[in-house]
């Protein structure tokens, strides 16, 4: 099967405006489809809020049991609902929100503490974590999975899991299941920028170690491209791109390796 | 086919022990079945903390914009996945979280204003709002559908939804599309409780009129009996009970017209 997989972050779910036309734009995206999303600034107000302050390390969330219970809330509910809602509204009626523990759909290992850091109740997922047979049902019913990045470690522990992670190994999966994957990382920029802020039309991982020694990628971008990088180091086929504009197949940045 | 349908509400939900108790028994019931689920305490818990104050009127909850937010937050995110990653580990790997605008379940629409009281995104389901098409497949596959009250419009629109009332048009959908369908409202009690504190094994709509009026069952217990009553006065073939051991076919109330 062919399967479109999109994955959208902050900067797209922080603005209804910019919400809504990517949605427009993802619902007229032809054949079987799979969107990922991951949090944005809301989790952050609503631990503020809450009184839970937010801490990150190296771009990467640390998830105390309380912040744990937000990131649930915030991604699984509130976020995932309102897309599908709106999906639902663009006419994809198959679309269905889905956290990793929904038919068991992804299984991951809670993280040990690496480098002196607890991340808490981090989930580490693997391709081999992600369920792509109930995956592939769904989609030949034409249900729309509608994925957050909260996972589970089969044990009653829902886990918190890194969005870009979740959509590189839902993308490794269904290619190891034998399906044509084609993947595309969706943020807020044309696609990856040179210096001079122009689109570059590809970018090979070679590309990728200098831009980020030289500092022209930095900060959250890196573990976006080292995402997208991991979907290409696997030697699947899967087409990778970066772009703003996810119906124009010539728009944005193509990541191999 | 054959399906039990069980309704949990807050003093189940509330209480750890307890709802670990009552998953283990529900794992254990043979055959399809579907799980709808109310909010609890932590709804309210939540929105005090976020300073949104809960406003409760003939037992229903208001639901200005903040307070949608909060129980699509609570119920469709928190609630709905630590349910599902306890079934999960109980062995139900079919579990899986679903609200109504998941695959269009559940379509309700929003009520207008009732006797001067405005309810806010409160939506209004029908037997003929529920996708018994889409439920009936996934039963067929397997899947065991985790409920949370959150509809949806059709429009983009999240709507908040009495959980009995979910469930009651959930049991009368699925029973019109041909169904065998047994109900269990699931609650803190081994069942309807007399002025003795004895369980009556049955109850009558007359009964129930009498027991309104000298008192015997009165604040949450009233809606909680009018959705059992609205699904046995559908004159459709559901068994409805109302008890706290959900696994032992003679324990508590049995509900007829």
């Amino acid at each position: 099967m062919r399967i479109t997989i999109v994955k959208i972050g902050g900067a797209v779910i922080d603005s209804a405006e910019r919400l809504e036309q990517f949605l427009t734009k993802f619902a007229s995206i032809p054949g079987a489809k799979i969107l990922v999303h991951g949090g944005g600034r809301e989790g952050s107000r609503i631990s503020e809020r809450l009184g839970i302050e937010p801490v990150m390390i190296n771009g990467r969330r640390v998830t105390s049991g309380p912040a744990l219970d937000v990131v649930t809330m915030v991604y699984a509910g509130l976020i995932n609902k309102r897309i599908t809602a709106m999906l639902q509204h663009a006419g994809c009626h198959g679309a269905c929100g889905l956290s990793g523990t929904d038919a068991n759909l992804m299984s991951a290992s809670r993280r040990g503490p690496l480098d002196g850091v607890d991340y808490g109740f981090v989930g580490d997922l693997k391709p081999s974590g992600v369920n792509s047979r109930e995956l592939t049902a769904m989609l030949e019913r034409g249900v729309l999975p509608v994925v957050s990045p909260i996972t589970h470690d089969g044990h009653g522990q829902l886990l918190n899991t890194n969005a870009d992670t979740v959509a590189s190994c839902v993308a490794r999966a269904m290619s190891e299941a034998g399906h044509d994957v084609s993947m595309v990382f969706c943020f807020e920029q044309p696609g990856v920028l040179d210096n001079d802020k122009k689109v570059i039309p590809a970018i090979s991982y070679d590309r990728f170690q200098t831009m980020k020694y030289d500092g022209t990628v930095n900060g959250g971008m890196i573990p976006k491209l080292e995402g997208a990088f991991a979907v290409a180091a696997d030697g699947a086929a899967v087409s990778i791109k970066m772009a703003e504009d996810v119906a124009n197949p010539d728009a944005g940045t193509s990541i191999s390796i």
